[in-house]
């Protein structure tokens, strides 16, 4: 990350022990010591207006669009030009969960071969992030993201996954599956910050009404 | 280098103990283990005719040619069509010496920020291998979604017009302006066709419980 000038780590859940040991190692990158920690994905990602998961092609039901580095990064490099850019990572030995996946708005996946897809944690972010500065750097973020925040998009997810209860559409016991599917629906729909406002307002009369009756 | 499909490591000069290791770890790939063994620099690259050293911009009188990691990798992706080439990397602490670099055709850097020049050794092999094979292999799968037809879009709009005057966000007279302002919204949503289905159904499923009661 400090070789590619990428200084803002957000670590998830992290096994102490080790995270500690990293931070404290004789080098350990000023990115290391200033990362921080957060309980939950969704605490890491809450500023961030556009999420990227990264993932190996192999063992993933395909919900959302994937697109190889080259293309990601292209993608990427342009939304950070307006918009603060998550760019998620799992652990080395599982990667990111189908619960953490369902947070992104899209997928990348580095172009490994198919006979050894899964790579060093280190070396796949330096890779990702290398596609990211290659072209000459990336440049500053603006002042004024436009996009719908993580955090604006969860709480939608939430509210609508809360009146589909309430209404029937869903059962008591909303799983961990379904309020997945609902939040890529949410991403899927590409919605500005102003939006999500409308939108999550209406969604609240709408449950009050119900829950009124 | 198993990942980017390179299978032939050549090691010179190794420190025996950590060689040793590093072969007979756990997972260690199959690269590891077929490595061969070399007393010196030139009996390691006696059949190759393009010999590239990699090298950090600093500390360098520079003797040969120097590209960035994009222009070189053009030209060793060029050779590889034709020649046998051997991409060389120093250790990690003192990286290449002068006379290591004297056996090269041309040196190559990866664009790291001057602040933080030095990269670790497997990251910088990962990110060279990747840009020689980024251009080539397997294709990302993009969703590619049938958007939603007009009239889907107006069935949307139409029930969400309704829903939200029953229950009261919305007054009894809706005035066309604001229909054409949810139309707006709804448009601006760029649904799929199954997304409109899916919303459709939510709507409906709120509107049932909402005039129910």
């Amino acid at each position: 990350m400090s070789n590619f000038g990428f200084l803002n780590l957000r670590v998830v859940n992290p096994y102490e022990v080790a995270f500690r040991e990293a931070r404290s190692a004789v080098g350990a990158a000023v990115v290391m010591k200033s990362a921080d920690e957060f309980p939950a994905l969704p605490d890491a990602i809450d500023d961030c207006s556009l999420v990227v998961g990264t993932t190996t092609l192999r063992n993933r039901e395909r919900h959302q669009a994937l697109y190889r580095l080259e293309e990601g990064g292209r993608r990427i490099r342009k939304a950070l030009t307006s918009e603060r850019v998550a760019l998620l990572f799992g652990s080395e030995k599982v990667g990111l969960s189908n619960d953490d996946l369902s947070h992104c708005h899209w997928l990348m996946h580095i172009p490994t071969r198919e006979a050894h897809p899964s790579m060093n944690l280190g070396q796949a972010v330096a890779v990702c992030l290398y596609e990211l500065v290659r072209g000459g750097g990336v440049r500053g973020v603006a002042a004024k993201p436009n996009a719908a925040t993580a955090r604006e998009l969860e709480r939608l997810t939430e509210i609508l996954v809360e009146t589909l209860r309430d209404s029937g559409y869903l059962g008591t016991n909303v799983s961990e599956a379904t309020t997945a599917k609902i939040r890529r629906l949410v991403r899927r729909l590409k919605l500005d910050g102003a939006d999500a406002e409308l939108l999550l307002g209406m969604l609240r009369q709408m449950q009050w009404k119900i829950r009124a009756e």
